[in-house]
């Protein structure tokens, strides 16, 4: 029986898209609809990008940002005020031309991002520099109207918070804008425990409007990358194009400068597809809604259910703690909670009872151990924290593994055709190379790495000079 | 200076409608944007719902639901699967009718709620009686093509939760469905300390394809209702318009029984125009973000600003303390919390330093009282008690002087004329003398109360006999 539950998810290395939409959806993670492109976030979902939120919601005020809620529609002339930006999304957006049995004189976008919303706003409250500096977010529904989609990866309609901040100077935005990428590093390291690359995408890579765009690029089991996180600084061109002036301690009209920044539900893609493995999800215990599921062995015996209750509650002061007193099988309930990647499976049976004991089943590395109950307490947390070290020890080796380095076009050609990963090699900087890169071999700019190293002294493309390392990858 | 400020705030009495107006953007709690009908939440209304949010999602756990999220869009063959249903939405839904540069073969509506993808959803996954019940709930935006809007109280998007379970019975989804209106009935009476009349709609109030539907209605200072929160029972309705079926212990296919509830931004309107008067808002304390303001007097003087500090990080621990050590004037500082109905102000200056004391102000009575030092613990947390209930009080006190009887149509338009209020009186059943109230008085029947009351033999309409006695009020 076992077997079977476990014959439903496709192996990773046969066919890693069929792996992960079999995860997606027998971990419970989501379920279709007759919406094109949407998903529905399951509990079981909707739970972990709660506790992400939790998580970064707390940061976001640590670091002084205050949650506003700014409209869903988007009039098409506010759009069109920042040319940059409404090339940039204009292809890719959801048009409102009707409101109920009537033709709307203007057509409405449903918002793919709120930067327009924001600068209307700010053109309104921002008076003086003691206005400044404004530090806005807002956690929000957006819709980019795409045409392949993937659960979490890329869909019609994702969740997020986009971070928008006004600042007197020109370096006070700057500040800001890597800030929030550090912020945004420490969730998926501390927390979810995937390593990041910090580095700023390429003019050809940066976000519609931005002057600078910085970003967290992460790699997957299956040697794709995926842009986990963005942070933009925008200089002063939105200020211009809305008109967002202060009047500064001398007196003096000055425009605002602006940064913004994003974190979606497209993290969770991350997260599977980081720890996930061939009997489904893994989940990291910091972020785990269930970090320890008791299943009680024998359980009609007399004494076992009373036991396990007992224990529940105790352990719920160090960890969090559930129990499955269902009347499915054991094996069933095993099966169950690997695919759902709860870090710790607690059993408990009349033996267990009797001796004193219980034992702890690890979801990554799969190793049992027997610990007296007296040493639950100490024994069940330093094991959660454990794996939590083991599972970002493992994900950084695995890029480490496969981050490589080459020095000719040739040797980057051969790289992708035997194994994918991250691939460091220099630009001149043209962004003819970077298209013809992307076009003859698939692979995009990652990011410019914040850690350069000097490879070589020229392009891998053209062969001018050149002084910036990026890391390509294909990617999600 | 102070009187400058307060004068921004049309009186009460003048002109109802305008010092609403002005109160929700004085206060800070929105601005306008170039959406028509839609509104900016500006940092302290988005707190003020946060801190609705995060109480009512407490209870909706400890009451065994679990939070999913749906798509934004509903195809228009889904909306119209239950005939009642899509004519109660159709009229007042936004449409998207293009993706990017292409038109769509079959419009989406952007979700005025969201019944039809819960149902399709509990079509896929409900299989057996070990599936039920399900008890999902949804934190989320939704749209309706409101003609006339006024922020909070009726715009076209708002932010909302919604509730859709599924059950077994009959008799368990009605269990259901009160519980779901007691729990808003809670939230309503001892979170934002508004009192609440709970009732059933008649069949011309119920929502578009419910079998019943339950409220809570509130009275607003100006004596116009406002529906706070409705609770609805479905029956097999839509199961059977959407195919949800279970199979029972016996083996047999059953339709499902479910409900749907749901709570809204529209409650800040209630918050508002039940507590507030003529300097501004006031917030309960159990709400407010901010309960305590410490603002220092002379802070120029050598070792008010230290003390000031230490008083904060001191009663931090007892309630929810801020304190402005700006360089603006104490009166300005005085008016701006009073705007924004800071339940308790705590003043210090050196003369209170040296008597070993402060000052604290209500918000609500305009009471000042010198409490020494070594009593504040004591002292403020109980102000902070007795001035919730104080409101409590002071609204339930309103609403019973504004709660009226009458046993005939001539005594119902004179009371209407002379002061509005919830205006009891018996109705015989019939839609035809319910239409005809609302045409004459502009009243609409706002729920058969569960506590009925046998005020006359007669509906005071058509003098037919009748059982069932209405509340009646002009709403928003």
């Amino acid at each position: 029986m076992a077997k079977q539950f476990v014959k439903d998810v496709t192996a990773m290395d046969e066919d890693f898209a069929q792996w992960y939409t079999d995860v997606v959806t027998k971990a419970d993670l989501i379920d279709y609809s007759s919406v094109r492109g949407s998903m529905i976030i399951r509990p079981y979902g909707y739970a972990l990008w709660d506790n992400i939120k939790n998580e970064l919601d707390t940061k976001l005020k640590e670091t002084g940002h205050e949650n506003v809620y700014m409209p869903l529609f988007i009039p098409e002339s506010l759009l069109q005020k920042e040319k940059d930006h409404v090339k940039g999304f204009a292809p890719e957006v959801a048009w409102v031309t009707h409101g109920g049995d009537e033709k709307l004189q203007e057509r409405l976008v449903v918002r793919p991002t709120s930067e327009t919303l924001f600068c209307e706003h700010y053109a309104n409250i921002i008076h003086s520099y003691r206005d400044l500096p404004k530090l806005y977010n807002q956690w929000a529904n957006v819709v980019r109207w795409e045409k392949t989609t993937r659960p979490f990866l890329r869909t019609l309609e994702f969740l997020w918070q986009e971070g928008h901040t006004a600042h007197a100077t020109q370096e006070e935005a700057q500040e800001e804008t890597l800030r929030m990428l550090n912020v945004y590093a420490q969730i998926c390291e501390e927390y979810l425990a995937i390593p990041v690359l910090k580095g700023q995408k390429t003019e050809k890579e940066k976000f519609a409007g931005a002057e600078s765009t910085y970003t967290i690029e992460t790699l997957m089991h299956d040697g794709k990358a995926l842009q986990s996180g963005t942070s933009h600084n925008f200089g002063d061109g939105f200020a211009r194009a809305f008109d967002i002036k202060y009047l500064d301690k001398e007196g003096k009209q000055q425009f605002v400068h602006q940064t913004s920044w994003g974190f979606t539900t497209r993290i969770i893609g991350a997260l599977i597809m980081v720890h996930g493995d061939d009997r489904g999800l893994v989940v990291p215990p910091r972020i785990a809604p269930t970090q320890v599921m008791i299943v009680p062995i024998a359980q009609h015996k007399e004494g076992v259910l009373d036991f396990a209750y007992d224990l529940k509650e105790r352990l719920g002061k160090v960890a969090r703690v559930n129990i499955d007193a269902s009347d499915k099988k054991p094996g069933w309930k095993f099966n169950e909670y690997e695919m759902k990647g709860i870090p710790v499976r607690l059993e408990v049976g009349p033996k267990d009872i009797e001796n004193n004991q219980v034992v702890l089943a690890r979801r990554d590395s799969g190793e049992k151990i027997i610990v007296p109950l007296n040493e639950l307490e100490v024994k069940l947390p330093a094991m959660l924290e454990e794996i939590q070290n083991d599972l970002y020890n493992k994900a950084l080796n695995h890029r480490e593994e496969n981050t490589f380095t080459v020095q000719t076009f040739d040797a980057f050609k051969a790289q992708l055709e035997e194994r994918q990963g991250f691939i460091k090699a220099m630009w001149c900087g043209d962004q003819a190379c970077e298209d013809k890169i992307k076009e003859e071999t698939g692979a995009t700019s990652r990011c410019m790495p914040f850690e350069q190293e000097h490879i070589s002294e020229t392009c891998i493309c053209c062969s001018k000079p050149a002084e910036k390392m990026v890391v390509w990858a294909k990617a999600y």
